[in-house]
This record gives C-alpha cells, sequence and structure tokens, in this order.
C-alpha cells in the first residue's frame, strides 16, 4: 500500500507552526510497512487542496489529510473532499449528541457553525475525537482511502493510535512488532558507531535509533505471520544489543518515559519521592505527576528559587550556602537529604543549577547544574555541564537536567 | 514572487526527523511578502524528486530546496536540480577552497566523495556555509529562481539568514509588519464570530486567528512601503478588534505568553509572587521560571498533592479539608492565602482539582479544577470544570488550570 499526507492549513505555509504531524504519522505508518513517498503542505484554499488531492489520488492508494476539520468558515479539508468524490456532507448523530453533550457540559453554547464539524461525507465513517470537538473521518471511495484527522497534534495523534492504527492495520498481510530500548546517559552518535554495523546489516528485525534530547530510542521492529514468531526474533537482538552499549545506559524496554519508568519502579515497590527544585522551577515534579496514579509515590516537592527560602522551606544550612553558594554539590545533597526527611520519603530528589541566559561566571558557567539523590543508602551528587555558549538553550538545561534527576531516582529506586 | 519549499530526504518520509526547515523558511518568505503555497517533502529518489521540482516549476517563480547536498552517494539534489536545467556540473574554486581548509583544520582527510560538495551547476552560484561542509546555491534560469540549502537545520538556518535573505530582498516591493492580539477566555469560534466579517472584508492589514490550547491569536498584518505606515494602519485595526471582543479578554500585544505577560508585569511593578499547587503537581511554577529573569518575581513554589502536605507545608485548616475536601473553593483559598504569607510575596496563586484519568466522583468529576489568587485586595477563586469526560485528557486539564491560574496572577498584578 501506497500512502501520501497532506497537511492543511495556511498556517503551516505562514510558518506559525511546525508540522509534527507528519513525522508522526510516517512513523507509524513505517512501522506498519506501509510505504509513503510524499509529505505536502497546502493552504486553506480549496482549489490548491482540490488539485493537490488530485495529484495525491493519482499517485497512492491511501491519503491521509490533517487540519481543516474545524467549525470556521476556512475550514474547508472536508467540503474539498466530500466534492472531490461527488458526496453530500452529512449530518453524522453521534458526532452532534457528542457535540451537544461537549458544549452542555462545559455550559457554553453552541453556535451554528460549530454543528458543520458533526458533517461528513456520505458513505464515510465519522472516527470519535476524545481530545476536541472535530470528529476523524474514514472514506473509502474508487478503490481508494481518505482519511481526514484534526490538526491540533494532541487531538491528531491520540485518534490516530486508538482509531487509525487498528484500522490500517486490517490491510497489512504481516505482522509488524516493535519493542523501544530506552537509552540515558550515551549520545546518539556513540550508540551509533557501537552499533552501526549491526544497523546496517540486519534486516529482520530492523533497528533504527532516534535521538531526542538527552536521550536515545532504538526501535527493533520485526515482521512475521504472528506477534508470537515477532517477538521471539526481537528478544535475541535486544540481548545482544544491551551486551553490547550495557545495561548501566538501558532504562528500560518500552518505557516509555524517565518519569513513567520511575512512577512504575517506585508503584511496585511502594516507595514514596520527594522533589526539591531551584533552576528547574517544578519541572521535576511536573514531569513525576503528568503520569497517572503519580499521587501514590509522590506527596510534595518543593520550588525554592531564592536562598531565603531555601534556608526557610528547606533548612538549608545557611554556613552551605555561605560557603559553597546556591550552585554546588553541597548545597544539592541538603536539598535531596532533607525533602525527603521533610516529606517522609523514601527518595529525595534535588536540582539545582544556572539554566541561564544570565547568571553565569567563569567559575560557575550557564549550564552548571547539580543534582542529588538521597536514600536511606546515602545521597549522591552529579555536576552537570550541560551550556554549549549559546546563551539560548534555558528549555534544554532545565530538562536534560530533571532528566538527570529522575535518572537518579530511577537506580535509587533499584536498590531499596 | 510564488514560491515552494521542497525538503529532501528520506528521514523525513520515515518521520525519523520533524521537517523545522520549511517553517523557518515560511516565516521569512512571509516577512518578505513572498507567497508561499506549498510545501512538500520527497525521498532520496532522482526520478519522484525530479517530477515534484518539474510540478514546482510549473507553479512558482522561486523553488526552495532542503537537504540532499551531502558527499554521500544517495545526496542528489544538486545532481537533479543540474539535469533538469541541462546544466553540467562544474566545480567551484571557492568551494573546493573551503572544503580544502576545513578538512585540513580539523587534521581530517578528504575522501574523494567530499569534492562532490564542491561541485555546483553550470551558471550557479555557490553560497558559503560557516556551519557545514556542503556550500549552498543560487541557480537563475529559464525565468526562474532555485535555490539549494544544506538540510542540517543549524546549516541552513544561519545560511538562510546571512546570505539568501538578502538575496531575496532584492525582489521586494513592500515591508510587512505583524501584531499579534493575545486573547484568554473565549473561544476560537466565539472570536470568529464576532469579528467574521472584519476578517474577510479586510485586505490591509489582514486578520487571520490561530488557536492554541485554551487562547486564541489574532494576528495583524499590514503590507506597506515603511514600517511607520504599517503600524499606522495596524493600529486602528487592533483598537477596533479590542472594542469588538472585549478589553478583559485580551492579555497582550505581541506578549508571547501568559505566563511571559506575568512575569513582565511583576517585574514592572516589583511585585513577587508564590504558587501553591496540588493538580498541576509544579506545572504553574514551572511554566513562571521558564521565562529567562523570573527569578526577580518568584522566590518559591509548593507542591502539595497530599492532604498531609497542605496541612504540614501549607497550614491549610484540617477542618476545612475534612468539611469541603481538598478540591474545594475553601481549600484553594486557604493554600493561596497561605503561600502568599509563607513567601512573603505580593500575589499568592493556588490550584486544586482533579486532573484524572481516576478520582472523579459524580460531585466532583474529572476536570474539576479550583483556582484562587490571593494579594492585600483579597482572594478570588474560581471554579472550573476541564473536562470532557473522556479520561484522555489529565494534559490539558493541567495546562489550562495552570493558565487559569497565570491569567487571574495578571488581573490581581494590574490592581496592585
Amino acid at each position: 500500500m501506497n500512502a501520501e499526507i497532506i497537511c492543511v492549513g495556511t498556517e503551516i505555509l505562514l510558518g506559525d507552526i511546525v508540522d509534527t504531524n507528519s513525522a508522526f504519522i510516517s512513523r507509524h505508518l513505517a512501522a506498519m510497512g506501509i510505504n509513503l513517498y510524499h509529505h505536502c503542505a497546502v493552504g486553506d484554499n480549496p482549489q490548491r487542496l482540490e488539485e493537490q488531492l488530485a495529484i495525491s489520488l493519482s499517485h497512492s492508494d491511501l491519503v491521509i489529510l490533517t487540519g481543516g476539520l474545524g467549525p470556521t468558515y476556512d475550514d474547508l479539508t472536508k467540503e474539498t473532499v466530500a466534492k472531490h468524490f461527488g458526496r453530500a456532507l452529512v449530518p453524522d448523530t453521534d458526532s452532534m449528541e457528542r457535540l451537544n453533550s461537549f458544549f452542555s457540559k462545559n455550559g457554553r453554547v453552541m453556535t451554528e457553525n460549530n454543528k458543520k464539524q458533526a458533517l461528513i461525507p456520505e458513505g464515510g465513517m465519522a472516527v470519535k475525537n476524545d481530545n476536541g470537538t472535530a470528529p476523524g473521518i474514514i472514506l473509502e471511495a474508487d478503490g481508494k482511502i481518505v482519511i481526514l484527522l484534526p490538526g491540533p497534534p494532541r487531538e491528531m495523534t491520540a485518534m490516530f493510535t486508538s482509531e487509525i492504527v487498528p484500522y490500517l492495520q486490517k490491510f497489512q498481510s504481516a505482522t509488524f512488532v516493535s519493542k523501544n530500548i530506552h537509552i540515558f546517559g550515551m549520545g546518539e552518535s556513540q550508540v551509533e558507531s557501537m552499533l552501526k554495523d549491526m544497523m546496517v546489516s540486519m534486516e529482520n528485525p530492523t533497528v533504527a535509533p532516534y535521538a531526542k534530547t538527552g536521550e536515545v530510542l532504538l526501535r527493533v521492529t520485526a515482521s512475521s505471520d504472528s506477534p508470537e514468531h515477532a517477538l521471539a526474533i526481537i528478544n535475541p537482538v535486544i540481548e545482544k544489543i544491551t551486551a553490547v552499549i550495557g545495561k548501566q545506559v538501558i532504562y528500560g524496554i518500552d518505557a516509555e518515559s524517565l518519569q513513567k519508568a520511575l512512577v512504575l519502579a517506585l508503584r511496585q515497590k511502594h516507595l514514596k519521592v520527594a522533589t526539591a527544585e531551584s533552576c528547574t522551577g517544578g519541572l521535576l515534579s511536573q514531569r513525576v505527576t503528568e503520569i497517572p496514579g503519580s499521587s501514590e509515590v509522590f506527596d510534595c516537592g518543593l520550588v525554592t528559587y531564592s536562598n531565603e527560602q531555601k534556608i526557610k522551606l528547606l533548612s538549608v544550612n545557611p554556613a552551605t550556602l555561605e560557603q559553597y553558594g546556591a550552585v554546588s554539590a553541597q548545597t544539592a545533597a541538603e536539598m535531596a537529604e532533607n525533602v525527603r526527611k521533610l516529606a517522609n520519603a523514601d527518595i529525595g530528589l534535588s536540582v539545582t543549577g544556572i539554566a541561564g541566559p544570565g547568571g553565569g561566571t567563569p567559575e560557575k558557567p550557564v549550564g552548571r547544574v547539580y543534582v542529588a539523590c538521597s536514600s536511606k543508602n546515602g545521597t549522591a551528587v552529579k555536576e552537570l555541564n550541560l551550556g554549549r555558549g549559546t546563551g539560548a538553550e534555558r528549555d534544554t538545561i532545565r530538562h536534560l537536567a530533571s532528566s538527570h534527576a529522575l535518572h537518579m531516582g530511577l537506580a535509587a529506586a533499584e536498590k531499596l
């Protein structure tokens, strides 16, 4: 099966948003063995969209469109697709009920233009949207499949994973199974140079690396006639990779994220974690608490930006701050120990550092961060140097610092 | 002038990387008043690239290609463009010198395939690359302009800004200026239904809406022969829009974000804010502290997930928790007041609620959140119902709850 993606929205052509939908969909299509030869973006212009749709349908069996399903006059994707196939737009009862219920529950008045969202091309299937008001649509027509998805990534990704992947799997001859190896503490190029020969030579399963901030994900994908057999050829490869790069840099298989791995590890052992943050400003506790069910493992976190609050709320010794400064291994250690005791938790995590762009000195430049982890087994501190000297990396420094803290928490949880 | 962008690279079609180059180039073209009707991505396949190039050149005066200029066998962009215009590839002396100097400076040996990077189509202009080895190329041929740029964003963006923008400015007749109106507390469809006639009828300036979670951005863009005149025709339109939708839903002009607006307002008045969070788990303080310079306005934030910590750290009255529950207007009010006093801040912000997916009851369903704001002028509490009944919206509920708290803080700061 050949596929193409058309992103619809003038905001993409103006560069107001980066299209992340195409990469997301592409990854999923690749994992299902569906060939993709073309991405494109067009504006909210029915004539150019119609022209592109015709070109795409001439190349491909499957055309996936994202965007332009909203309530406003310039949302025209559905209208253009219906017109192309000579279908009328008809109200979908389920979608209309969901819309009514959404507006009444939120005490909002449904304006006339909102009703447009419950219209679908005759013969199409509405796809429910758990995160927004515009349903998706699957239309099988003239031997082709056209799938319309909402533009906002949050709505699109949830719908794609829960509804579109199962629909497309029906057309697959082989079963594709993937396992993700999550790596923290080793750069992408190092992972690649250690595994290059293996990655290039393997055909089934395949091994593909993906880099995200501070992490590397290796995806091992097998195609087979059964999920069991696919797993049977994947598992030895995971073992081989583990032997080559080392167990200590792998924090999980299909773990999703450091925070998810930490919350699961803590839940399994009935442990609690508490956080004390300076430069990350709540990012560390926010990452822990974004995991559903984290209330079982997390009672409290303190964000102490000023020295005064480090002393007052966290009982950091004023002499420590005086002698070593707020950004020091000693302060980080006291923050982690004290928050653990204060919260009566098993693990205390702390972060203190200079996220920039201001505040750096020659001795402690932007990017210098200390993270600490305290448990009954003792307190470990790590010095990090996360700056690149560009001054424009505050978000990255904060993210990496919180990742290191989560990773240290995970290591400590394993030993409790 | 009409333009199109073609991104070249199989890694884009596999979803291994998100194409950020197109958005970057688009923003710059829009600012120069160059119309862009189409983005697309094709793989490292000469036949499909050739086909796309022919289609793009039939629509547009300017085609910008990124990627596929490297030394390896699958880098074929230059070859395909040269062939399309019937031009030979010839060595460019300057580029060859830069390549030689790069390799000798880095103590690396230049392999034969690297020399390929110094070839350009006959009659083209090489564009120097300060951040990599592959030069860019500008080719004016058959009444069209084709620009080839390297794929890595760091190389492409630097080259585009320093070399391509000045080149393209020669073709510009007008100056474009935009102002952004930031709206919170009114949905996109309501904004549109109030402004629809204005948005449809206006030609210069134009008014375009963009929705992001819980917010709407209206961009007013004018084209003129001077920035001063452009502003002179934008400002009355901003006034008119303000009169129609109401001043209270506009939190700033070119404000970037709620947190940025809040931090700026606090800095201007030398005020401090403190936060007390339950369901947002640090997201509120994280948003405040992501703004550089926030340390001037923020000393501390507390994340109290458990009732015990609400009592212990925030001195919430146990009787309040007993009588009204942790998710209540009363608890939210005490949290905001107490954190303000504890931190000796001017404004205390709090959030307590049910982010889901678990924890909801018929009386207090998932999405019920109370946000409070305390200052010397008193304490305001807002009840929010952010759920859609799908259970899959934890992130959105947390984000919207923190946005409401930031917005209340901004309103309170204006009155201090």
